[in-house]
Parts: C-alpha cells; structure tokens; sequence
C-alpha cells in the first residue's frame, strides 16, 4: 500500500521504539528506519528477534559495557552526539516505547542541548501489548476508567519513595507495573495496605511477544506464590484490576500464539 | 527484512490498531492484516491517511449509522460475529490500540461467547505517540515515575464519577486525558481543587501524527484560554504535568513534521 523508500537525514539521531518484542510488532516506520540507519545503538530489551535483524557492520550494543556493568547514560548520550556529528543517521533503538520508562526524554533534551536534530518514533508499548496478547485489555468500559503505568523497581517502604502506592490504589483503574518482578511483595503488600481487595485480579506477562511468552494469574494474595511456580523473571509486566480477569473469559477463543516457539522447537 | 506474507484464518476476526494516524505508524502486522483481510471494520479515528489507503469494497464504516447518530456497539459485535460465520478474516480495526479506549476488551468478550476464534494485534496509542511526536515523553526520571491515561468525557462534579480527580493528582505523575477537550474546564478545575499547582505545565495536541497536527501549552491555570485560541477540537489529548514542559526546550530540535502537510499543500 506504500512503497519502501525512507529518506533518513545524516547527522540526524532517530528515537525509535521497536515495540514489545515480535518484529511484525515494529511499526512501518522503525523497520524502514532500521533498513536504512548508518548505525543502530541498542541493549537487549528490543528482545533477541529483532536484535538478530539487525545487520552485524551497523549496530552497536550499549547495554553493558565490557566489565559487564550497564552502560552509564551519560556515555550514551555522548555517544549519539559523536555518531550525529560525524555526519551519521543513527537509529537509538529502544524496547517497547522510548518514552515510556526507556529515557527518551532525557536522550531529547541532551540532543538539542548540543544542536543534534532529532526525530521520535513513537512505538508499541510492552506495557499494553504485554497484557493484550495475553487476553488482557488494559480499560474496560465495566472495570476500568484509568490506567496508569508505574515503575516497580523502588523500594515501597522508603520514604522518600517517588512511587505513592495509596493514590494509585485510590484511582479505582488498572495499574500496570513495569520492572516489577524482584518486588513484587512489596507493592502488593502496598496495595493490600491502601486498602485494594485481596481478590484483586493480578496477572504477570513475561516476555509478551517473545518466543518464550509466559503468563502467570492470580490475585493479590496468591500472585507471589504464582510467580514463584511459575518462575516468572524479567522482562515481565504485572497487570493489577478486574481487567486482569478478563483472560479467562476469552483465553479459549484468543489465536494469538505467542510463547508456544519454543515448545514446537 | 521479513517478506510481506501473511496466512489469514477464515473465520477468525482481529482486533487491530491503527496507532494514532500516521500510515507508517502501523505496525508490520497491521499493514499486511490489512492487506490479507476479505473485510474491514473500522469509524473515522483511524484517521483520513489509513482510511483512504482500505479498498473500497471491502471495508464497512460502522461508525455513523445511516440517520447520522453513532452505531450501537451492541451491533457492531453481531456484525463481527455474522462476517466471520460467513468465513470471513475480518480486521476490526481502531484508532490508536483497541485496548486503550477502543472496546476492544468488550468486543472480544462478545467473539468468545460466541466461539468466534479472535487475534488481538496491539498499536501505537495516541495517549502516547501524540504527546511523544510533539516533543513530550510521558514518563521521565527527573519528572514521572508514573503516568495515567484517563477518560474526560465524564462530568467531574457528578457524584457518580469514576474518574477519581483527587487520587489522579495524588499520584504525583503524568496525567494524559483521551477524549477530554470539552470537558478540559472542569477537569483542570478539579486538579487545582485537589491542590495541584497552577503553574503545572499542560499540553493540547490534536491529530496527533495526521496532517493537520496542532500543538496548545499553557499551565492548568491557562490552557483553556490556549484551547480556545488554538481552536483545538477533537480528537485531541491532553497531557497534564512537568513533562509538558519538556517541549519548549527541545521543540527546535525536533524533527518530526506533522502538521505542516496543509500549510505547505
Ligand atoms: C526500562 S523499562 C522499558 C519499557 C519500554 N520502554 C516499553 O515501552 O515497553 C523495562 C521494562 O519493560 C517491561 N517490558 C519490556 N518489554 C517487555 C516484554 N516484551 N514483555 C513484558 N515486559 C516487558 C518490563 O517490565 C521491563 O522490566
Ligand atoms: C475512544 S478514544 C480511543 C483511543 C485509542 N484507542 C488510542 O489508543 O489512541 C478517542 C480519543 O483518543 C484520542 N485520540 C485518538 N487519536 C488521536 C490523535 N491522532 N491525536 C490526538 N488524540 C487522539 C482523543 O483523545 C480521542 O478523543
């Protein structure tokens, strides 16, 4: 319906979302992007489907530096500028949505404070299709009003946690928890304070669009111990709200086929 | 890099989003979807790019009925049922992702209550990509460790509300409204009633990633006043918080073009 040819501007950074992990998930764009990037800088989180499209001579990764310890930001923000100014169109590939907890803000800002033009490509968020292709709509007309989206990866009980757990739970929607794997216990336990019903439907989406897909189900009460069977780690986004129920009412008729890759390997 | 293939089920409908408007914004997916597809459900919020691109004799506009008022969704879903009966592969296809107010939780409830196999093919949602293409990331670690997408059509001052104002701007993060222009007067009162700041930086964009893209900022106390000047109409989002202020030190920067198609036809 359109045709292939993209015109990519050197010395231009392109901030580009790859969606959840499924390359037919890749919106038109960031393919036609990736296809005519000079170099694409990455980590691991655009997941290894689309890391093994990219072509070996134009890609770098700045997930972990050669100690193994993850790349300071500051190192990669000055390496975008270096990439622009040597006259480069450069792909900054990020998992999911750039700008949903991926830094994209701060990679713009530190673009245009050094005179870097720069494009964003918007994405398909792993924080809505995670739960989608798990038979999980994130708003309900009957259960939801709101959704809202929050990372899990502070400490709860600190106090001078950024994250307020108690409003969350007063807005009466869907929350949606992204890095929330490792503490998991703690922001239940959180909710269950503020007040949420223990019956509470909680679902957990690990690596949504993967080959290795896996989802576990249970409430507020249980989904520890469910996440412990089933052995739920990182990437994975955890779902909290009636809405989380709703797989089981449609899971028997949903086609979408993710996860069974490997089990068919 | 992946070949332009696609198997459709007879029989099956898919649950598609058409991300925000831009046709290079939908995914790979999408686009093959709709390609492969014997019908094409979709109203006018896929916007006026993607809707000239479906072939005329197969696509079915649901959204108006024929005496101009919009069609119940209660048809819609005996529609999706019946053309798939018949053997069709049907895309049910939305503005921005089904599953951020599109119904697509209740459309696939009605499909698997009456065994009509379904996909869900997640997108780009506006709440997202409109804010992001005009130069504001929803979350950001300097401003938002969380961000809600919420209704405005409903009346803030109604008893009845499910929208929860209070606990919205208890939440301390980003507020993004669908479906909220002309309700943007009460809304922000509400905000300012449950003691967020006057000056917390607000943004208006309409059409996000189409044509006729228009941009509005101001602060809770002002946007109104901005919203009328502008003349921003629906479909239009707005995003309430510190990250809206993020535009004003990258926009010249920011490469992305929307909105300046009419101006230059
Ligand atoms: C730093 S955040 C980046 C989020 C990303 N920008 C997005 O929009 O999806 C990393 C977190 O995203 C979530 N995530 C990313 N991809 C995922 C996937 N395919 N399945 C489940 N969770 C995913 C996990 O919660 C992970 O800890
Ligand atoms: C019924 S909701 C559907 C939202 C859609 N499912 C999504 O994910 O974007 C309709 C509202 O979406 C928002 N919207 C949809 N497309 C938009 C666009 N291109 N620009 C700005 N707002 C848009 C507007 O707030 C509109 O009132």
């Amino acid at each position: 319906m359109s045709d292939n040819a993209i015109d990519v501007d050197s010395g231009t950074v392109y901030l580009v979302g790859s969606g959840p992990g499924d390359p037919d998930l890749l919106t038109v764009k960031a393919m036609r992007l990736l296809e005519a990037a000079d170099v694409v800088l990455h980590d691991k989180l655009p997941g290894p489907e689309i890391i093994d499209m990219l072509p070996e001579d134009r890609r770098e990764d700045v997930g972990k530096r050669a100690g193994g310890e993850r790349t300071p930001q500051s190192e990669i923000n000055e390496r975008l500028v270096e990439l622009a100014r040597e006259g480069n169109a450069v792909v900054r590939l990020k998992g999911g949505d750039s700008f949903v907890f991926g830094r994209g803000g701060e990679e713009a800002e530190y673009l245009a404070a050094h005179d870097v033009p720069f494009e964003v490509v918007p994405a398909v968020t792993s924080a809505i299709a995670a739960p989608a292709v798990a038979g999980i709509p994130v708003t309900h007309r009957d259960h939801a009003s709101s959704v809202s989206f929050v990372t899990g990866h502070e400490d709860p009980t600190k106090e001078e946690s950024a994250v307020d757990w108690d409003a969350l739970a007063a807005t009466g929607g869907t929350i949606v928890v992204l890095m929330g794997v490792g503490r998991l216990p703690d922001y239940t336990d959180a909710l269950l304070e503020a007040g949420m019903a223990p019956e509470t439907p909680v679902a957990l989406v690990e690596r949504g669009t993967w080959p290795g897909q896996q989802v576990a189900t249970g409430t507020l009460e249980t989904i520890v111990d469910a996440r412990d069977e089933a052995g739920i780690s990182p990437p994975a986004i955890t779902v909290i709200g009636d809405v989380a129920g709703t797989r089981e009412s449609i899971v028997d008729f949903l086609r979408n086929d993710y996860g069974t890759a490997e089990d068919e390997a």
